[in-house]
C-alpha cells in the first residue's frame, strides 16, 4: 500500500513539494512562501502544511508514504537531520528531519538543497548515470553539489560542495560569506547587480534602470537576459565577465575533481546560459589538462525550479531500497533531538 | 614464501626503491638518478636494475615478491598501468606497470607519484586513518592527491587532485601547465624563484645571491630558508606571499571536499614548512566556513622523501589483499600493451 515518496525543496523565499509515485511520475505538488522572518517553528508548520496540501492534491494519504527527502539551505547535517545554523531560514540547530518524521510517521531524509538538486540532475536530469557529477547552480548565490558514484558526496565536514567560496580573486570583492573574491562575489547574480550599481554611479548607462529602479533595486535574471540580449555594453560587459570567471573555477576543479559532467543550473544560467556557456567552456579549456577535457561534458541543467523536490525525492527513495545503512523507520523518533531520525 | 612488496618512487631527477617485509618493515632500499634525457627504455632499465638491487641488498628474490607497486609523474592510467604522457620523464604511452610486470613476474600497480606520496602519509604518516585527506605537496611544483574512505581518488579523468592547478589569480603569472595565475605559477619554489629573480633584476638585494648565483639558477628549499632564518627581507616577503596564496587555495578546497586532515609536504614545506604554516593555516580561516573548520587537522608531512616508496608499497599491499577487483597475477602481460597488467 505505502508507495509514494514525497519531495520537499525548503528555500529562502519559497518551498515546492511534490508526490511521486512508484513509476518516479509527479502525481501532485504544492508550492507556497517560506516566510522565514515568521520563526522556524511556523516555518515547520507551513512546510508540513504544504506537505500535507501536496498529498491531499495527490489523493494520497500519509500512510501511503514510504518516506519524505527534503532539501534545506545549509550548513546541515544529514545524519542527525538537524539544519545547524542557516541564515536565510532562521533556522538554528533545528531538528527538521525528525520532526518531519515525527509529522507523517515515515522517514525522512535531510541534504543540502543544492546537493539535492544535483542528485535531481544525476537522477532524472542532465548528469543522468554519470559517475563523477559537479553541479553548480547561479543565482543570488552560488552553490554546488558533487556526486560520486551514485551518492551525494559531504566530505568530512558534512558540508563539502560548496564551490561557490573558493577564492578566484585575492583581496577581490567582499563575499556574503566574509572571505574576499570568492567565485560568489565575483559571478552570482548579486555580484552582477553591485557592478552594474557601481558603473551606473560613476555615470554608464544601461537599460536596466528603466525598469528596475534608479539603483537597480529590482533586477532579475530574465531582466539580465533582456538588456543582454538588446546589447546592452554594460550588462554585456558584467556578464560576459561573470562567465569567465566561473570558468577559470571550474578549470580549476576539472583539474581537482576529474568530473565526467558539469552541470551549470540556476537562475542566472537558466536566463542567460546559452550566451554564457561558450565564454564558460572556453575558461575551462584555458585551465583544465587536455586529457581531462577528453570526455568532459558540460551541460545546463535540465530540471529547473523541479531539481530540488525531484533530487529529495530521489534521494529518499535511494537510502530506502538501495542503502543498507538506512534505518527503515523513523515514526518514534522524537522531535526533541534524542536521536537521529535516520542514518545516511 | 612470497611475502616482500616492492614500492617504487620515479620522479623526474631520481628513483627511490624499498622492499617492505610483511610487517610493513622497510629491509632494503636503493636509489639512482632517473636520467630522463637517455629516453623511456633506458629508465625502465634503470628501473629494474635499482629495483633489482633493493632486492638483493634486502637478500630477497624476485620470487619471492608479492606484488609492486609504483609512483609516477602522470598523467597516467591506473587501470591500464600506462604513463600517457610525461614531460618530465619523456614517457610517451609508455606501458610501465605491464612492463615491470612481465620482467619480475608479479603484479605491479601503477599511480600518480603524489597520489602515492599522499597515499603514504594516510597509511603510515601524518593523516593516518583519516577518512577524507588532501595532501599538498610543494617543491619545484604543486602537486596534490586525495584519499577517500582509504582510496586513492582519480575521478572519471583518472587525474584528479592537481590542486596546483585552480586559479587563484587570474591573468597572473604564466603556470607551466599553460595556464595563468595557477597556484602552482604562484606558490611553488619555482615561481618564488621566478619573483626573487624580478625583484634582483630591478635592484632589490638578497643573501641568495651570494650562493646560488647572480642570477638566482640554482637556489634550493634549503637555501630559501638559511636567508628566511636571516631575516632576508626579500626572502620573507615571497615566501610569505606565497604562504597566503596556499592558504587562500586550501580554504577554498576545505569548502568544496570538506577533508578531515590536510597534509603538507615537498622539499618548500620541509624547509620551511614551520615558518609558513602559521600564514597557510590564517588563509584557510579566512576562507572556509567556521563548521568546516572545527574538526580539520593541519599537518605536516612526516615520512618526508620516504611517503613516495612507502605510499607505492601501500598501495600494492592493500590492491592485492582488499580489493577485490585486483587480479591477482599479471606475469603473463605483455609489455606490447595486449592488455592491463592489472585492474584497479
Amino acid at each position: 500500500m505505502a508507495k509514494y515518496i514525497l519531495g520537499i525543496d525548503l528555500g529562502g523565499t519559497k518551498i515546492n513539494t511534490a508526490v511521486l509515485d512508484e513509476t518516479d511520475k509527479i502525481v501532485g505538488s504544492a508550492r507556497t512562501k517560506t516566510e522565514a522572518q515568521l520563526g522556524q517553528d511556523a516555518v515547520f508548520e507551513r512546510i508540513a502544511e504544504i506537505s500535507q496540501e501536496a498529498l491531499s492534491g495527490a489523493g494520497v494519504s500519509a500512510s501511503e508514504l514510504l518516506g519524505i527527502g527534503i532539501g534545506s539551505p545549509g550548513p546541515l547535517d544529514p545524519d542527525t537531520g538537524y539544519v545547524i545554523d542557516s541564515a536565510n531560514l532562521r533556522f538554528r540547530n533545528f531538528p527538521l528531519a525528525p520532526k518531519l518524521a515525527d509529522r507523517f510517521h515515515c522517514p525522512v531524509f535531510l541534504d543540502n538543497d543544492v546537493n539535492v538538486g544535483a542528485f535531481g540532475e544525476y537522477k532524472a536530469g542532465a548528469a543522468r548515470g554519470a559517475s563523477v557529477v559537479l553541479g553548480m547552480f547561479i543565482g543570488t548565490g552560488i552553490g554546488g553539489g558533487i556526486i560520486l558514484s551514485g551518492e551525494i558526496y559531504h566530505g568530512f565536514s558534512k558540508n563539502a560542495g560548496e564551490v561557490g567560496h573558493m577564492v578566484i580573486k585575492p583581496g577581490g570583492p567582499r563575499c556574503g560569506c566574509g572571505a574576499r573574491g570568492c567565485l560568489e562575489a565575483l559571478a552570482s547574480r548579486t555580484s552582477m547587480v553591485r557592478d552594474l550599481r557601481k558603473y551606473v554611479k560613476h555615470g554608464h548607462n544601461t537599460s536596466l534602470t528603466k525598469h528596475a529602479g534608479r539603483h537597480l533595486e529590482e533586477v532579475t535574471s530574465g531582466a539580465l537576459k533582456d538588456a543582454y540580449l538588446s546589447n546592452d555594453k554594460l550588462v554585456r560587459k558584467v556578464v560576459d565577465r561573470a562567465a569567465r570567471y566561473v570558468g577559470l573555477a571550474l578549470g580549476g576543479l576539472v583539474n581537482v575533481m576529474g568530473p565526467e559532467v558539469i552541470v551549470l543550473g540556476g537562475g542566472v544560467i537558466e536566463a542567460l546560459g546559452d550566451h554564457m556557456m561558450a565564454r564558460i567552456q572556453k575558461g575551462i579549456r584555458r585551465v583544465a589538462f587536455a586529457h581531462t577535457l577528453e570526455q568532459l561534458r558540460v551541460v545546463k541543467a535540465r530540471l529547473g525550479d523541479d531539481a530540488g523536490v525531484i533530487g529529495a525525492a530521489m534521494l529518499a527513495k535511494e537510502k530506502l531500497f538501495f542503502d543498507f545503512h538506512a534505518i527503515p523507520a523513523a515514526a518514534n523518533a522524537g522531535a526533541q533531538g534524542n536521536g537521529p531520525a535516520h542514518r545516511g
